[in-house]
């Protein structure tokens, strides 16, 4: 069996996230059919992160097994002319056959976009959140200072999260904005639990507009409850940015 | 009467161009529409360009008489309420009496992307012109030296255009490639043919691939002569991106 590792970027606004669904156009269904059309194969892609619905990628990596013996570049160009001008399969490699690109990735980046200024953008309406309101990018950067580190992120877990425990560490956030009003928030963590990056900017941007204070932000991590943190954000900021991997494996880079 | 100007951005996939048509979606035609919503009046929109069916603009400026008295920010903030998302009025003021968005412009400034690399793109495919095979850039840019300057420019000219003559001033053409291998183009002009850019660029491609010389592009752009230029670029990678009037007026740009 060939192991092979396909880098991804899509556009969610159109789909039910990444997961396979019965009746609903997801990522994962669709690419798992284009395979099929190609290898004859029903073949189980294991993705790195499981974007929920209309959340976009730029550098998901998932991977499959495969009997097929089609070079890879032949896999990617054959996907390519199969599927919608909305998923795109930048690179697709063979890899060991241990690769696993869920299990074995070591820290993922997402990227979220608030376009902040007094009117909305006609080419960012589908890839930011718009808020007119002024965001106040210090203390959001001092509210992210106290988010990063090696803690129990139950407050900033959706309700259904299946995860077994909610021990993460988020290596780094960064805040940056850009002269037409785009806010980049990137946070970079060994894992995430459902909904962690959109409930933390929802919290974030309540420390901006200064609903909250941070010794608010402080209490709503320690209490580790749901509850206190505040909305979350909407899906379609939010991007996949970067998977990454021991230096033995590629690495996946948003080209 | 006041003199309203307006400066917008939109993406012009879904419409037929700037210009009014009856039962056809247009620019002009939504925005009167709200405008009239707004003020009662049906107002007649000057633009700076006509744009084409297809093209978005970052920089579009317009303007039209009015005898409303709503202050300027509330018709940005009524026009924006009401517009879909795809049209956004970025700004909105006073002018005098003699401002006239077209006749008024010293210069515009149009951005061409081509997306240029093996494979496409989820997030530029409504935004750019996708070119799989190599160009190169080096030979692209001297091509942009034989066309910059004062000239006849009836090779870069759409068969319907309605200009009465085709002199033109170019002052200015860069290419850039960005690391995930988008080529941005911008051309500055005093003022523009029908499909000018667009064939600039389509005959740019043809040198940048080799399937031309520089030799034959002095003699296509001497030859004064539509036939000989290469193919019209494709509508959804053209931007116009700015627009320019004496100081005195105030300058739009592409915020």
């Amino acid at each position: 069996m060939r192991n092979i590792k396909l880098l991804l970027e899509y556009e969610g606004t159109d789909y039910f996230g990444w997961q396979i669904q019965s009746d609903l156009p997801t990522i994962q269904g669709i690419i798992q059919d284009k395979v099929k059309r190609i290898t004859g194969e029903n073949v189980n892609l294991i993705a790195a992160g499981r974007t929920d619905t209309g959340v976009h990628a730029k550098g998901q990596v998932c991977n499959f097994m495969t009997k097929s013996q089609l070079p890879a570049i032949s896999i990617k160009k054959g996907l390519n002319a199969l599927l919608p001008n909305d998923i795109v399969v930048k690179d697709a490699m063979d890899v060991d056959e241990d690769f696993n690109a869920r299990r074995k990735a070591v820290s993922k980046t997402y990227k979220y976009l608030i376009l902040n200024r007094d009117h909305p953008s006609s080419f960012y309406r589908r890839f930011s959140w718009f808020i007119s309101y002024p965001l106040d990018i210090v203390s959001m950067r001092e509210g992210a200072r106290v988010i990063i580190g090696k803690r129990d992120f139950s407050s900033f877990r959706a309700v259904g999260c299946g995860a077994h425990h909610a021990i993460r560490k988020i290596e780094n956030i960064t805040i940056d904005r850009t002269p037409e009003g785009l806010l980049k928030i990137k946070v970079k963590g060994n894992a995430f639990l459902r909904h962690m990056v959109r409930i933390m900017v929802g919290t974030l941007v309540a420390l901006g507009s200064g609903r909250i204070t941070i010794a608010e932000l402080k209490d709503i991590v320690e209490a580790k409850d749901r509850t206190l943190a505040d909305m979350t954000a909407p899906s379609q900021g939010l991007f996949l940015e970067k998977v990454e991997y021991e230096v033995h494996d590629r690495t996946s880079t948003a080209i």
